[in-house]
């Protein structure tokens, strides 16, 4: 399917009676089944409660809630009480001494949009309560005028909006584990999340303090008590770089910076700095620890990463995934999401026999830069044990790799057996998930 | 600006070192204004907190948060306690016997996603408690095969996802007003939305059901208390009509349908029926209370409108707007949002003279169609007062009109002064902010 098609215009492609099977195990065309309903009937006849009724006026489907009134509408709306599962797992919910990591239930979740109290968490030292009135933002350092910014101040400034994917440079590193791992998609890949973010360009500020010619990098830091810190090349700042103010349309949740954090579009997600204090420009890197003690990535060869700044192309399914299990066989949607740091997404490959066949699954439009992007694929599932996987390719041609191609790079796992976070960074290997002869599914290796 | 320039490349469009004014009191070219950092310091100078400093290295803006820890992470984020004003205004917050309508606070967001706890709501009955479990969605009528779905079923199907705006038909009916209300654009027009919204093609389930030739419209019913019902043309049905079962990524809210609404791209809002349960395909419209005793026009001519779908074009300037006063002269960008029921927004043009004289502001990029458009204007303020207006063109050609030349179509306003809430509907004139000496906006007619 061409990059960036219009689902919605789909259906409007129809293809005649057939529903061909474009790879393994049951892939079929999506343009020709949406808008075939009689396929779709004919697969769903399984396991689906379908109770057909010719009634005609009467109310068909009343229930208590149909009789009596309901509750007064609240002034800021929170999720259904049946949507109690729905949230972010927690590593360190009793805020012991040591980092915190929230993760994003993917598998409950549908589109691109990650919601504010659902997007994903590293902290250090915990959610920081900052004060907007007395918080204060300051650009230093290598500038012709040091500048003090007020959040009022901020708001007067030429803004912008973007939706962007952010990803701890941690994500995914269960997938480096020796064994695979009895966990969700939310707990191997639940540090990565996308929203739409709104704020002033660094650019804006840095021309306005005005950059002196010796300054080449630039350490932001944030106003936690762990002050995490890390030193951005200039031409980061200078291009996308954002102070993000808000946050899918409000103020930043608190756990995401509020009032301001740093936004640098497809970097790993400890440099996105949140309640950012101070940009200095630097003529070189600080060597914070967070770009040497941690962050660096140790390779087989014996030498190390540090510095490198993009999250990989990356893909995961994200239904089904474990925990949902598949009641029959019939036909299913496999959805899941994709991006890169390195640009839009060009092409979401699902494969249904592990990896022997694949096929083009359909990309949601519109397909932005360095966002999530939401694809589907149609199959229709004969009942049989398959291995179920993605394999994203992004606009500058850098294709997911196998998780043994990954290892080969980085050598074998290190480590006890199923102890895999924080272990391997930058970890964008190929997910498998295993689904039985019961529809359960698991994760897999393969 | 040509539609859709992506607003974070116009930085690298400099043209030297002028801000020339592109129409009367002080707007200016943006495209020479980012990236020239001078006039915008030069323009900040008066009234905001600049205390530039040299210093280096220290902390600069420790605050008692970067001394302590913070508290540990949420299960679910819940916006920060100073932002406790960024919530929806009730007009029934104890659900007396009445309709509710919670409204959207515009002025205290950007971007344009509308977080979920802030997403409009009308709702005859409150907020109906249904649960997912016991609910089924049931098409019947004429169709060759009646089907009942429940919520697990629905997952099963090809999903799609928009990012579209919702409005109420009585969204800005205090422009119709005899005199300007001291109201917030929260108050004038905080019945409109929008969100990334997935889920289910209408037409993917219609033709498993099999449509009989003879149907031309359909009733779509809610399982409120009210039974909110309206008959919508088989077209739009087979068009881009949805079911939507996500909402900004997670299950939709309980306000806005959960767990699963019609939704109608551009449609009056209260079309896109909420806790939906049937649809039923008929040969005409049924008469429903809400297209024939509510939601139809009486003109001036005497005649009336009766079954008008999309929302008309529309803009509304956010920032500045009433409760945002301004401190100083100087420089301010002026932001807003744009959206018409009839495709993408084309054009977005903005006059701080009361319509004397016209300024295209920028578009922020991707430009959707049927979704809310975020537009931005550079404005150097002299401290004069001023009446700033937004006018909106889409691209079908239709151009947002005068207060004054929709009145002469629809005829003067009735009943008390100021009393406007649901006196008129459709209503999609130019709203004028009056900006006085001190910097205070408020609500005017020009």
């Amino acid at each position: 399917m061409p990059i960036g098609e219009d689902i919605m215009s789909t259906r409007r492609n129809r293809r005649g009676d057939s529903a061909p099977q474009v790879a393994g195990n049951g892939l079929i065309d999506r343009r020709t089944l949406i808008g075939r309903g009689a396929l779709i009937a004919g697969a769903m006849t399984t396991g689906v409660p379908t109770s057909p009724t010719g009634a005609a006026a009467e109310p068909l489907t009343n229930g208590p809630w149909s009789l009596a009134p309901g509750v007064p509408i609240p002034p800021y709306g929170q999720p259904s009480k049946f949507e109690k599962k729905v949230v972010r797992t927690l590593s360190n919910p009793n805020l012991e001494p040591r980092g915190s990591a929230a993760r994003t239930p993917h598998h409950l979740l549908d589109g691109t949009i990650t919601p504010n109290g659902l997007h994903f968490v590293i902290a250090r030292g915990g959610e920081t309560t900052v004060d907007p009135d007395q918080h204060r933002f300051v650009i230093h350092g290598l500038v012709k005028q040091p500048m003090e910014y007020t959040l009022d101040a901020l708001h007067r400034y030429p803004m912008v909006s973007r939706v962007t994917f952010l990803e701890c440079g941690g994500n995914s590193a269960p997938l480096y584990s020796k064994q695979p791992l009895q966990a969700s998609v939310q707990a191997i890949h639940g540090l990565s999340s996308c929203a739409e973010w709104s704020g002033v360009l660094l650019s804006t500020l840095l021309d306005e303090a005005g950059v002196d010619p010796k300054a080449k990098w630039l350490i932001a830091e944030g106003a936690d008590l762990p002050t995490m810190n890390r030193s951005i090349p200039l031409g980061k700042a200078m291009d996308d770089a954002m102070i993000a103010l808000y946050q899918n349309g409000e103020a930043l949740n608190p756990s995401n910076g509020y009032p301001m954090r740093l936004l640098l579009p497809g970097y790993e997600g400890n440099m996105n700095v949140k309640w950012l204090r101070r940009i200095k420009l630097v003529e070189s890197p600080v060597m914070a620890i967070n770009e040497t003690k941690q962050y660096t990535i140790l390779l087989a060869s014996g030498k190390a990463w540090q510095f490198y700044f993009p999250q990989e192309v990356k893909s995961f399914i994200t239904r089904p995934s474990p925990g949902l299990n598949m009641a029959s066989p019939g036909y299913y949607e496999i959805s899941g999401v994709a991006y890169s740091g390195n640009g839009r997404i060009s092409k979401v490959e699902v494969s249904a026999d592990g990896g022997k066949s694949w096929a083009p699954a359909a990309l949601q439009a519109p397909v932005l830069s360095k966002a999530f992007t939401r694809f589907r694929m149609a199959w229709n599932w004969d009942g049989r044990p398959v291995i179920l996987q993605s394999r994203a390719t992004d606009e500058a041609g850098n294709v997911q790799p196998t998780r043994d191609a990954l290892i080969a790079e980085r050598g074998p796992p290190r480590g006890t057996p199923n102890v895999a976070a924080f272990t391997m960074e930058h970890f964008n290997a190929i997910t498998s998930w295993g689904v039985d002869a019961k529809g359960e599914v698991s994760h897999v290796y393969a």
